[in-house]
């Protein structure tokens, strides 16, 4: 038979399988699992019956076009009413700038391989999503992390760290950030800081990579829509790449998403996009639309706070029932995640295996550290399991951790996934 | 404001727009125009009312993992479906073989990034599908054409174009080729050429990349399906990466397609999948499986072979009767494409500000070549327009190529784009 080693690419060879979608297969497995894993929306939020409507009126045949080839750029109804929710940001466009893409994931796919050559070094926030850090290292770029305070980013650190590499001989030429309930911490970059990172950006001449697909799900009791203001909506000079998504809103499975950025680079992202997938699927883009026009997306927004914040509010409570002191967290003020300190000596990697057999997973966090460090963090969403089932998985948890200190102090090793 | 000359990729720097989709762009500028460019598959055919009875079930809200992420290898019972097709197909398969993709073209830009370096050298026919050139351009992979006889590559070239390779230090690892109805000639290998490419692949150490998205569409006035048995039947060591799609059967609109691959590259394909879109859409997915379950794709296919056979009679009749043997194509036995030889003299780029003028386009040969010849060749799709539109076009492309002869002969030039 053939031996394959000698035919993958060196891209391949860094490409590594994620985290995330590893431990959302656990709970796939079928057995009586509380899944923590994955940042899945809640399908009972989903609007089936519009949705159903929707499709039915789209399906009649009298529209061709509905299933067919469509332009690269997307529908452009619904690029139209993409540029108004970009107003409602605070942040207008115009069509030249924006491009339909198969879900955010494409969108920073395309802008790695568009903005990115092998070894370019780039600045991310430590910890920072996965979907970003694989879609940056399959371009084989090097990423470079830099640490976040409260209110998001340290901005010393990011500038210390840029002219230590520009030291070395490395520009770097991009920083990726998610500056509303980040994936995973759940923090929030502060409203000066968020100016104050364009003028770095500015004075650095580096382009921001903004990515913001949980905006809409700011918790009303903390946070606000002046809060969640996007970095693009001051950008006055062309430094802000901005991704946003229809998944967490509306619903995933239609992977329609948007790219926002300055014509000379959407044009490009447009031309990688014709040979990444030649269009997004067009019947789901047509729903997207028909959804925004007739106003569903706006009636969800705040249906989707409360649902989310309520969520949060059942597992900060079973997590401070069960935990005390033991386990801290930012609280989360919008988004899907809590991000969790365990207690001393407890790795979450190792901990894996025994969380399984307890029935509850999570997505331990070095794999949002392009440092390699993060042993002693866990990613928990709370978005998808229902208020019983977060109840239910937490007392999983804290069995789990209390089990795993014990091994820890007797010497004894953690079990093998059953 | 920014100046982003800088920050773009030496990728970003090969990628170029496609001439297909450019084209395309023409006839959707809304006015009288006969569109013989794109490779679209006729609405008119698509099983309108099965899919809004699948949508109208599926969006019932029963199952709420219609509308969610799903496996990046794809919905369990759709990978399931196609293992059936291919068996169907005479190449019986294995899960851990297959991978949903989003539409072909995504195929195309997974197996490059995973197969190819910067600057490898890799086999094409002359001419081939431009979408394969921008995904394999997009990786800067450095393609090398082989010319093509009535059944298909030239065996012997073939191996003179691997050797000569060879002797300059540079091995070829990859033969692309659409066996069946190929785009844009619409010619089919013979058989026995299947056979020794597989031979041939074998001694030379080299994989096929083997992309059959028009496989069901054979004429039955003049080819059987054993005519279409793909290589992929006959290969017992692992040399194809076979590629095929709902897009031509179903309808583009869902971008469902998959990739049958030795166990190890389709194991890469899925991480790179990951970073690209995680996952193709599941409303899709559901919606093609459900036509597979159903027994609707077997029930288009004869429908389908019957439509576009009919279509290839209206255009072939058509030209016949305008041109006489000034125009000679290859007779095409299936697909969506005829392949048509301008008279001496005329160039089918320079004609096209003319053609756009009287009311029709195609797509220029040129950009099927990977060697920049092709110039005296266009392709015509029969597929969309109806059969009275046909007959406009051929009658529009008519004129188009009487004034061209005359303006050549008179030294005029063309004109502008109106």
């Amino acid at each position: 038979m053939t031996n394959y080693d000698g035919f993958f690419s060196r891209a391949a060879g860094h490409m590594k399988a994620s985290a995330i979608r590893k431990m959302g297969g656990v709970a796939a497995e079928g057995r009586d699992v509380v899944s923590f894993a994955p940042g899945f929306p809640a399908p009972e939020t989903f609007a089936w019956q519009d949705f159903q409507e929707i499709a039915h009126e789209l399906l009649s045949g009298r529209d061709g076009s509905v299933l067919q080839y469509g332009p690269t750029r997307g529908y452009r109804p619904l690029v139209d009413a993409i540029a108004s929710v970009m107003a409602r940001r605070g942040a207008p466009t115009l069509p030249e700038r924006l491009l339909v893409t198969t879900g955010s994931q494409q969108g920073l796919d395309l802008v790695a391989r568009v903005l990115l050559d092998p070894h370019d070094v780039m600045l991310v926030e430590l910890p920072t999503y996965t979907g970003a850090i694989s879609a940056f290292r399959n371009v084989q770029a090097d990423m470079v992390g830099v640490r976040q305070e409260a209110d998001g980013i340290d901005l010393a650190e990011l500038d210390e760290t840029y002219l230590r590499l520009a030291r070395e001989g490395r520009r770097a030429r991009l920083l990726y950030l998610v500056p509303n309930f980040q994936n995973p911490t759940g923090l929030l970059i502060g409203s000066s800081k968020r100016l104050a990172l364009l003028e770095w950006a500015e004075r650095r001449d580096v382009l921001i990579v903004e990515d913001d697909p949980y905006r809409d799900l700011y918790f009303e009791d903390s946070a606000t829509e002046a809060d969640v203001r996007p970095i693009r909506a001051d950008d006055r000079s062309g430094r802000v790449v901005y991704l946003s998504s229809f998944s967490k809103t509306l619903a995933p499975g239609y992977r329609v998403a948007w790219i926002d950025a300055p014509p000379a680079v959407a044009a490009k992202l447009e031309i990688a996009k014709q040979a990444s997938d030649l269009c997004t699927g067009e019947l789901d883009q047509r729903i997207v639309f028909e959804a925004c026009r007739r106003g569903i997306l706006d009636r969800q927004a705040p249906l989707l706070r409360a649902h989310y914040q309520h969520k949060r509010d059942v597992m900060v409570g079973a997590l401070t029932r069960e935990f005390g002191g033991d386990v801290t967290w930012p609280a989360p003020r919008g988004g899907f995640f809590l991000w969790a300190t365990l207690p001393p000596g407890v790795n979450a990697d190792a901990m894996t295996a025994r969380a399984v057999e307890h029935g509850v997973v999570y997505v331990a966090g070095q794999a949002f550290f392009v440092n390699g460090s993060g042993r002693h963090f866990i990613r928990l969403s709370f978005s998808a399991p229902t208020p019983a089932r977060i109840e239910e998985g937490v007392r999983r948890l804290a069995a789990t951790i209390r089990e795993e200190q014990a091994a820890c102090q007797s010497g004894s090793p953690a079990p093998a996934v059953p």
